[in-house]
């Protein structure tokens, strides 16, 4: 048992199955798996138990699973699902959660026709959240490598920044921050760079154009490094030339509301009410309906994770979850400015890891 | 109607929608929605009768739809599933079809739930393959596009190759694929870079490590390129310095299936039966057991999509669509050889996207 690669998490997950009434619990999710066992693959099922601790993956992957994941037994599988019920009687189960929030409804089909084919009849229950609750909170490990990648987007940014000029269009300059993050060591990009320039930026999800960036027009960047799996993810709102005062209006509103929930929130408080305090500011200065995403969100090996970080956001944030603060302002037809930095909660509040400069007027 | 961006794709998914007797069908995968639409983004739906068309998306999307979508309505719509009962109600649909391939089993749970609450009561009816089925052929635009991803990743790989030295890493080789890919036009890569020196070459999946290439070794090069979203998908093997007769001996078995795949496939065979061809060579030759992928996959928006081309394949391979022929031979401690063309059936027969040059004995 001691052979685990990460035998605190496998210990959590047992805590877990133990609470929910589960005997096994499967795990399908891609991540989750990685964050388990340590096996990293886009293919493969976990099997756990109280005693058990089984990889089911097929031929491309078994050489790969044995060697990151010591202290699993790994099971060679093909495309029909007719492992799961041997399984299933081999370790006698009677109750067995799945993971509602990454099984398909037809997967679940297909495992319940092999189930029932392979005289196996446990009671399937649903399970949300498992995976993800676990992995909101990050050990020491994991905030090293988390760093890391914030380090080398950080880094990217401001060489990328540094090479801007008028004309250049959006995806070059989204091509200079990528060449970076790999030139830095990461293994690649942790989400597809926006750039959005000028009206573009009105968009917060503008996709990366061959839109040339032009003076006295804000650019916002939107950019993120993965190193060992671990996603970073930054914004910084750019002037090239000079700003006018519009857009130092809107961009000292921003800031504001940013560097309050930064310095506000507190390990206790919900997603909710973390999102109200930068909300409060925008609202406050008359941008109530120009600010129509949640304020941020957990991060780790999924650049989206829990906790959630938003309007509608319930959970507590807690010691020990890192997630962005980014609030932002966007008027169609003008463009938009969004700053977001990464912190991780550390004896109740909120650490800042992005050290990107900042424009400031 | 006409003003749809793809009518004739928006006409046959309403022709499958008949069929299956469905008075609505609500779509959730991302390719599908993009395919169907030419909305690009990662979150929406849509939801398609006999006489209307609806993106259902949020805030980040409604106008970046309303551009890339002409002839669709867009409804903005939030985090909570309200949405659905109510262009049910408004379009007094009896019969909901769902992709049960695409949806998880909780987020058809909320769905249920938000049925119920807004008094909408449609029989719900789980479909497979709707979308992936009608993206198995491609129309002569998306060939257009999926030759141009072909030919920058054919470009990129020999301008990778003729760079390749004793002791440059696997990470450092596939850099410089993905830099000229990058240099080339293309997007990104289609997934990620796949090199494979000597021993490793003998996983078929190897994760792209820091060993370092070596003469008189196989080293396999897996590797694609993106263009308007349509993926490449290339495999060669090469070796620096000399080949032995062993490697010669293998490379040669694979390259024979290969081309003996490449000129026997015929429009009407099944994907089971595209796979024999190669197999028995691979077999007769005493490898059976060290061939333990498929031939090869259907591929366009999505690296691997309709048709199958393996062994439990049972769907019929047709005129218009593209796959991949890679048969491979893999021995562990020795390494591996795979080669891989994309190939397109027309006027029953299979011609060849793929113009990397091979490595001839």
């Amino acid at each position: 048992m001691s052979d685990f690669r990460f035998p605190a998490r496998v210990q959590k997950l047992r805590e877990r199955i133990a609470k929910d009434d589960l005997d096994a619990l499967f795990l399908s999710n891609d991540e989750n798996r990685r964050y388990i066992s340590g096996f990293v693959s886009s293919a493969g099922y976990l099997f756990v138990t109280q005693d058990e601790a089984v990889i089911c993956t097929d031929f491309r992957y078994t050489e790969l699973a044995a060697q990151q994941a010591p202290g699993w037994r790994v099971d060679r599988i093909g495309n029909k699902p007719d492992w799961l019920p041997k399984l299933v009687n081999e370790f006698e189960i009677k109750t067995l959660g799945f993971e509602a929030d990454d099984m398909t409804v037809g997967t679940l089909e297909r495992f319940k026709k092999a189930l029932k084919e392979g005289d196996a009849d446990p009671e399937l229950k649903p399970t949300t959240g498992i995976g993800v609750g676990l992995r909101a909170y990050k050990d020491p490990e994991e905030l090293e490598l988390l760093q890391r990648a914030i380090d080398i987007g950080d880094r990217a940014f401001e060489e990328t920044v540094s090479q801007l000029v008028a004309g250049m269009t959006e995806k070059e300059a989204a091509w200079i921050f990528e060449k970076a993050v790999r030139e830095l060591g990461a293994e690649s990009i942790s989400f597809d760079t926006i750039v959005a320039a000028g009206p573009n930026a009105a968009r917060p999800h503008h996709a990366t154009s061959d839109t040339p960036l032009a003076e006295g027009q804000t650019i916002v960047f939107d950019c993120g490094a993965r190193y060992q799996g671990y996603c970073s993810d930054l914004t910084r709102t750019v002037v090239l030339g000079e700003a006018d005062d519009e857009m130092k209006r809107v961009y000292d509103i921003v800031l504001t509301a940013q560097l309050a929930a930064i310095s506000m929130v507190e390990a206790g408080m919900t997603g909710e009410e973390c999102d109200a305090i930068a909300r409060k500011i925008i609202t406050e200065a008359g941008h109530e309906n120009e600010f129509g995403h949640s304020l941020g969100h957990g991060l780790g090996l999924e650049v989206h994770e829990n906790p959630g970080v938003g309007p509608n956001a319930k959970g507590k944030l807690e010691n020990g979850m890192p997630f962005t603060i980014e609030p932002g302002i966007y008027i169609p037809g003008w463009g938009g400015v969004r700053i977001e930095d990464v912190v991780v909660l550390e004896d109740g509040k909120a650490r800042v890891l992005s050290h990107a400069a900042k424009m400031k007027f």
